[in-house]
């Protein structure tokens, strides 16, 4: 199945001369939704995942499946004023000001190994705070995992400390 | 399984006096939240469901998995300023100003039978929100489901035109 065909180009979004990865029609085609999660747990299956996490919100459209799948711990990483108990957090910068993520301090066990989970991969931005958050958090990057990566901006030099995986490639 | 086990109390959350009841621990145990995803499909799956819709950001950690295992369409219904297509918009009134909820016109096929999911009943603001929006964009509401429910706050009565079912309650 080309997954590719369920991702449409919306011009101009979020700004003039961006064009956008709309992921909402392989969304509403389940067998393209659960072809991408197949492939995407299959890639990690025999690997030490010892939990799944994702910031909010469209990482969980996916991380939320792919933890039940491998039977691990599905770990959120939210924005701030959103976790109930006390929390890591990383700040971090972002084109225009800051953004924080944070993650309940009882969520990530002493050297578990995490699978970070979104489903695009642009700068690399977002995914770097959460990388850098699991590790504030005690935890070990086992690998990013992306539904799809627009080459051209560059997020795999973000992540190159990380193993980096995605499903659909646009360079 | 006691799921109720599962979720812990936050007191003083997100401000004094509220008892907050907080999912992460279910999410974190892989039984648990396998168990509360195959219950809640379990209760839909002879019903008539064209498609599974979700308000962000928790909604999504529970919808993803039942629209996957039910192979209906995933709807994400979202705040204004992230779907990229033109939208359907629902605006909506909170203990403290206004709130929003939009869908991509094209999501929701004419008199399509939506079920809506979230984590959380607490006073039924937000879904009955997407309710209202789902039939704005041409849909019906199924029913809406939930992993918890707060009775003492009077959600199912905000909720009376729609069914509802919740696999813990709180009263």
């Amino acid at each position: 199945m080309d997954l590719a065909s369920f991702i449409r180009d919306v011009p101009d979004f979020p700004k003039p001369g961006i064009l956008f990865k709309d992921i909402t029609p392989l969304l509403a085609h389940p067998p393209a939704f659960r072809e991408s999660i197949h492939r995407l747990v299959e890639h990690f299956r025999d690997r030490p995942v010892d939990a799944v996490a994702a910031a909010e919100a469209r990482g969980f459209l996916f991380a939320a499946p792919m933890a039940y799948l491998l039977e691990r711990p599905l770990i959120p990483l939210r924005k701030p004023g959103k976790l109930p108990y006390r929390t890591f957090n990383f700040a971090y910068e972002l084109e225009y000001g800051q953004a924080e993520l944070q993650v309940h301090i009882d969520s990530i066990k002493p050297h578990a190994r995490i699978l970070l989970v979104d489903d695009v991969l642009a700068t690399g931005g977002t995914m770097h705070a959460g990388c850098r958050l699991v590790e504030k958090a005690g935890g070990q990057v086992l690998a990013c995992a992306f539904l799809l990566e627009l080459g051209f901006l560059k997020g795999r030099e973000r992540l190159r400390d990380y193993e980096v995986f995605s499903l659909i490639r646009y360079d």
